[in-house]
């Protein structure tokens, strides 16, 4: 049998401006490429110390069990509900979007008996809502998605973890979307449970899960009778290679700890408020560029993400066309809509190093091109021009 | 609060001679820093099909469902343990080394009822013990580790998943250290469910398990009543990504992927049977330069790793100290033992690019110094002189 090789990867140029991965900036590119050494290395050991106090900077936590579970963003979510969840205990999943739907579905393969509360896409709970459900299903978790990947639906969380506390329920929160391009308060609000991902406001090629627990919910899981039913994602043993005994687990992903690395310091140089800033005014800009254009975002006021940006499809206009024209033509990636909202929306993402004025102007002079281009009649240039009175107004 | 930033990553220059990682050749490097692109990108897509069809060769299957598993070699383990087992069903596992223990403990977690066979650190099985297993429990899975990379002990598993077949098992093999170093013949031995790692003789970073399925193993998997407890590792749905539909379901490792995909080139330019035979050179050559130095090999003959070699330590010698100068005094990594032989074995690993005559004869050279400086007797140059004799004959 002789041997089918491919050519090498040579990956075309892109601009990452989908629901992610986000483009990656080339020093973390670098660290990513940097030579690999042993997963018990002394020098890997000193690099995951760094890597988990820069994680409890950027989930402003004090939480101890702060650490980048080796799997992606699910991985995370997989990992939150699994240790939290013994077989038999009651967990209440908020689901307006794709993201709180697989995490009823994690849940119920975990054993949970779970009570799904819903909301329209694009939509998000009130907590008085949350509060009734609380009091009636009086669930061991409550599991809600801070940043809903799928519409840019914004949920606030703070309220609802005190409700939890009140009745004596964790919150478990999504903030894969959230996480360094938006405030997630970890310890201020009192979140017991938060995963995230690397390849949205991070800036971090996907590969890894920062996960982080509450003193709440580390004793929670010290009440466990019966064993995480993942042996993978049990982090009564990830956090002993993680933290003091450093007893050999499973073999990390040294260079995507790597990358993760460098990427935290790059968050860290920024700032977080700085780029919180710099997120909601690209934000502004497109939104003010895309009305301009004539288009409308899905989703309501005051609820709406920074960093993901659900623009409605025009009437017709194909989906599909478009946003190969985007990607054959200029090189860029947005995504399209997922369950009730495929056709019908695109998800624009601003995330991490892809959220600059650049960004934004290429993008929006680009989709005039693809709108006219299917007849759609555009007032030429106000998309452009709208986001720059934006950006020269701040 | 002001942020605490620690220095850019720069890892120490490391040979990877412990049990994985291994060293990582400078094109797989590159191809891992290579630009990040999207998850559903054509580009991708293509490369994913090219990975799939490089690992079937590197697998010798025709299994259509053969794939890289999100995670490190342990989510591989728990992709076949959990996608093959049920709630109740029958599960045999072979433990002669920790990742035996860990399958059982997985198989367990998982639901399984399951019997375990032993054997002492560094035995095999006789088939003869397995088929009267398969005979009295008539398991549905049958579990067992073709290269145990806790003790460097070789199963052979062909005859064995003949008894499987005859007594209606599906057999499930890890191969995590074998695949890419020695002969896996998943079709011709008939296999149904094979795990492996990138990071051991594929010389690529840890993150990724390539894992094939038989089809028998997909008729199991077609036949299930219950949903697999893994999200993020159900294969029903993890196959619709990697084939036909391309159904988003998690975001995958995108660079990890692209290294895996330039180290499978370079396992397939080099060839199987040339790489098979690098391997068991560079074995013979360290097992006559360790015995011409007094030391000798644990485990039994006959069953021997060529890229795991368990060398005893030997009376008297600090293993840590020894470890420890052999890292910081010539950068070289080796393991040490794990459970009953922590302490009492070393770990050599020559696995894919390490397993080369330069890291043979440095190796021995460097131990020579630490057992010397130890107040160990050795014959000077002894240890080079005789595996420098074994490359000569060939």
């Amino acid at each position: 049998m002789s041997a089918s090789i491919p050519p090498a990867i040579c990956p075309p140029r892109r601009i990452l401006m989908g629901p992610g991965p986000s483009d990656i900036p080339a020093r973390v590119l670098a660290a990513l490429g940097a030579p690999t050494v042993g997963h018990l290395d002394p020098y890997f050991l000193k690099v995951m110390d760094e890597l988990q106090a820069m994680l409890r900077q950027v989930f402003r936590t004090q939480n101890s069990l702060t650490l980048a579970v080796s799997g992606t963003g699910s991985a995370g979510m997989e990992t939150v509900v699994d240790n939290l969840i013994e077989p038999g205990d009651r967990m209440v999943v908020c689901v307006n979007g794709v993201f709180g739907g697989r995490m009823a579905d994690v849940a119920r393969r975990a054993g949970a008996e779970v009570t799904v509360l819903e909301r329209p896409y694009g939509e998000v709970f009130d907590p008085a809502v949350i509060e009734t459900a609380l009091k009636s299903h009086q669930p061991k978790v409550l599991g809600i998605v801070n940043a809903e990947t799928s519409t840019g639906a914004h949920q606030s969380v703070e309220e609802i973890a005190k409700l939890c506390h009140q009745h004596s329920a964790l919150i478990a929160v999504d903030c894969v979307t959230s996480l360094g391009g938006m405030p997630v308060e970890v310890d201020a609000w009192g979140l017991d449970a938060v995963y995230s991902g690397t390849q949205k406001c991070l800036s971090c090629p996907p590969g890894l899960a920062p996960v982080t627990f509450s003193s709440r919910a580390v004793e929670a899981l010290d009440r466990r009778t019966k064993k995480v039913q993942s042996w993978y994602l049990d982090m009564q043993m990830v956090k002993d290679y993680w933290g003091g005994s450093r007893a050999y687990h499973h073999t990390a992903p040294i260079n995507m700890n790597f990358a993760l690395h460098e990427a935290l310091r790059q968050v860290l140089e920024e700032g977080l408020e700085a780029r919180f800033a710099r997120h909601q005014q690209n934000h502004l800009a497109l939104k003010a560029g895309a009305e301009a254009m004539g288009l409308s975002y899905a989703g309501v006021d005051g609820h709406r993400l920074p960093m993901l940006n659900a623009i409605q499809i025009p009437d017709g206009l194909d989906d599909v066309i478009a946003r190969k024209q985007l990607l054959n033509d200029y090189g860029i990636e947005i995504g399209g809509g997922l369950g009730p909202w495929k056709g019908k929306v695109w998800r624009v993402g601003l995330m991490g190093t892809a959220s600059s004025a650049a960004n934004v102007l290429l993008f929006l002079a680009a989709l005039e091109n693809c709108l006219i281009s299917q007849g759609k009649q555009v007032p030429a240039g106000a998309g452009v021009a709208a986001a720059n009175a934006v950006y020269r107004q701040n």
